[in-house]
């Protein structure tokens, strides 16, 4: 850790140990992220609105992503997800990155969630660069540093079109066939584009 | 025209030359679409509630799909759009509907109805049936009963699936560079997956 200012728990009424801190600092972190975006956001800030140490965010929530998973509560942590989709390279990547979506977005209670965030991001100009900050940092710019390809933002950003195309055709359009498609259906042509996105020819 | 009971603008206070009757079906309309979505909306019945005779709504607006582009304020009428678009066959229908959907949404008023469409169906789920019945009739419907092919429906909806995903990665998400590229930088990559989920193989 680099060296800070005294930490602050002792300053403050929180502790580690007070069952308030993790509350505090969620709620602290739902707050920053609203107001600030994700990349405006810092984990100092927040740890200072729920007066606590940050050394105690850190205990907590790990890393900065970590915590906007929590925040969020999102259903997966997508630095895990990724790593495991790159755990097998890039071949038949598409495919499996599709695979692996619909599988935490079919799970009703996950699909709400994720609805939550998308109709924020609509609504909000905050919420949409929340998101596209998140999304950038944590899923599209950590599949595309194990990639090795020219245009590498072009192909992230072409990828997201096609990841968000997806979830709104599915879940919010529900757009049939492919609404009610089971996944295994989705991921031979949708697979195939992300793919050729991620390690194809752009032309 | 089918027979019908005697028109009612005999009978009430509205009749083709009355200034406010246009105004009348295009509320009447905006009511209905919203409450029934556009398959269980008729002419007939904004026909009654404007209080003016069938007939008339066909004079102003031809069919219901065209007082469903008045009444939503689209930039285009979507059958005229997609007649242009067909009139030069299939081969590179995919970058040709590209180039068209951002010559529409690229200019700055129309990229605010559009978004306000989006919006309405990502928070509303009538609003939602609504935009997918009209795309499926008027867009989809269209551009896949010129095509012939397998598996139209399922084609339909992949290329639905790239088209809204476009929408939102270059104007609700703004990742760039997908978010500032000039369209004929987006018209090889997502037009190349277009033509494939149009007459390519989908596996």
């Amino acid at each position: 850790m680099p060296p800070g200012p005294e930490p602050r728990s002792r300053r403050t009424g929180r502790r580690p140990g007070d069952s308030g801190a993790r509350e505090a600092i969620l709620a602290a972190a739902k707050a920053a992220f609203a107001d600030l975006g994700f990349d405006g956001t810092t984990v100092r800030g927040i740890a200072r609105t729920a007066e606590v140490d940050p050394a105690l965010v850190h205990h907590y929530f790990g890393t900065k992503e970590r915590l906007f998973v929590a925040a969020m509560e999102l259903p997966v942590d997508p630095a895990a997800m990724i790593a495991g989709l790159l755990a097998d390279g890039t071949d038949e990547l598409g495919p499996r990155l599709v695979r692996t979506f619909l599988s935490v977005w079919d799970a009703p209670d996950d699909t709400s969630a994720f609805l939550g965030m998308l109709r924020s991001a609509v609504s909000h100009e905050r919420s949409a660069a929340m998101l596209r900050e998140f999304v950038s940092t944590a899923v599209l710019g950590r599949l595309l540093d194990a990639l090795d390809t020219d245009q590498r933002p072009r192909r992230a950003a072409l990828v997201g079109s096609q990841v968000v195309g997806l979830a709104m055709a599915r879940y919010v359009l529900r757009l049939e066939p492919l609404a009610s498609a089971p996944a295994e259906e989705l991921t031979g042509p949708l697979g195939g584009t992300i793919q050729r996105y991620l390690t194809g020819p752009l032309d």
